[in-house]
């Protein structure tokens, strides 16, 4: 057994657990893995030692406290979401709309952060949630200002349709994230669900790379973009001096 | 080379990074996991392929973003803060001051989340972080509701004083400890900074055991308590009821 085979094990344990399957028994733990039952056991014991995952009641494992600890350290979750949260709780306060922070990982966007009152219009995102960059306004803001050949991959392979308003077409998209450059901000009009607009914008980093995007979602049938731009394009300048600020200070 | 002693080793990577210090060099990796140079860098790297860690363009390692994606499903982690979001939000706008999620994990409190506008009280907190249960208001509410083990490890042992308003004497915690218990929320009058007052109150799960802590945490000098209580308590019954919806809608 090479080493490198023993660390693809712990980090198949980790990678059984979804959204959709947050805790697992021992031998759905297995299975998922591609483990035989002992070595997931083991390998599932040495974790909840360690507190990568823990143990219900139930006998089920889920992921441990300590590993969202750890991962709290990702620059690119909560480093980012401490810079950005003043600014995010000022979108949300101003218009008790979802506001989200996102950012780019290959082809998806990852969601760093949702903010939503009771009364906000039902969205499909949370969390540590992804989906495809082209029909989110934070997805066409990070597309937009992706690598040519991140953008190139995207356009080339079928553009998946969430709902009847998805845009598809990949001469059409090109446009439209053509306008986002020029414009400095990206409106998905019911291109996720009908009923939800967002209009988002970039973040940039010190050297003036866009690393994040933020976002306001509102229901679609009486917003105005337009007068919604401002606001966001607003909070993400904040979040972009905020941000530069930290990473001076730790260098 | 035994397996535990490859998991451990991966294990003992992530360990390296800390608050204080989220990206090393290979050699401070090495140095602090207690590994060879070419086994960390072995290690490093397949962690780097999977997306547990990410390497900045110095080439310095930090937490990777897909660590940061599993971690989230970690319930005591994002799971506990999707339930307590609108009703944390609710807290923060009637006050415009820091407001608090936290959980036990022994001996100390970990922060779930924290919301603060700009205009807020300065603390020590951040999400991710710990701090010792008996000083701050969310972690007297989770030691007042410890099992009684966890409680006597607590005051066998010195209690540290973070401020000249920190319990130190274990006789005096346990009394108030008592009263936290029967009055249903705690007090921490400049026990951790002397300018906060945090006031906490229990959150419990679908059986009734309490699980974790919600406080505001205001200026001190004209902090009236009595009148934040109700205000948290009502917070944090909100939060419990919508735990155990989730739990029951999982099951």
């Amino acid at each position: 057994m090479s080493g490198r085979s023993v660390t693809s094990k712990v980090l198949a344990l980790l990678d059984a657990f979804t959204p959709a399957s947050p805790e697992l028994t021992l031998s759905e733990l297995a299975r998922r893995a591609g483990l035989s039952l002992p070595t997931a056991h083991r390998r599932a014991l040495e974790l909840v030692e360690w507190g990568a995952l823990e143990r219900g009641p139930d006998g089920r494992f889920h992921i441990g406290l300590r590993l969202w600890e750890v991962a709290s350290l990702a620059p690119r979750g909560l480093v980012l979401r401490e810079a950005a949260l003043p600014f995010l709780e000022d979108l949300y306060e101003v218009s008790h709309e979802n506001v989200q922070l996102a950012v780019r990982e290959g082809l998806e966007v990852v969601f760093v952060e949702r903010i939503a009152g009771r009364a906000a219009v039902p969205v499909l995102t949370r969390v540590g949630g992804r989906f495809a960059l082209h029909a989110t306004g934070v997805g066409m803001v990070l597309l937009a200002h992706a690598p040519a050949d991140v953008q190139e991959e995207m356009l080339s392979a079928p553009l998946q349709a969430y709902s009847r308003k998805t845009i598809t077409d990949p001469v059409r998209l090109r446009e439209v994230l053509a306008d986002v450059r020029r414009c400095g901000y990206a409106v998905s009009d019911g291109q996720v669900t009908v009923d939800a607009l967002s209009v988002a914008a970039p973040i940039h980093d010190a050297d003036g790379a866009v690393v994040a995007a933020v976002s306001l979602v509102v229901r679609a049938d009486n917003a105005q973009p337009s007068a919604l731009a401002p606001l966001v394009r607003a909070a993400a300048r904040g979040i972009s001096r905020s941000l530069a600020g930290r990473t001076a200070a730790q260098a």
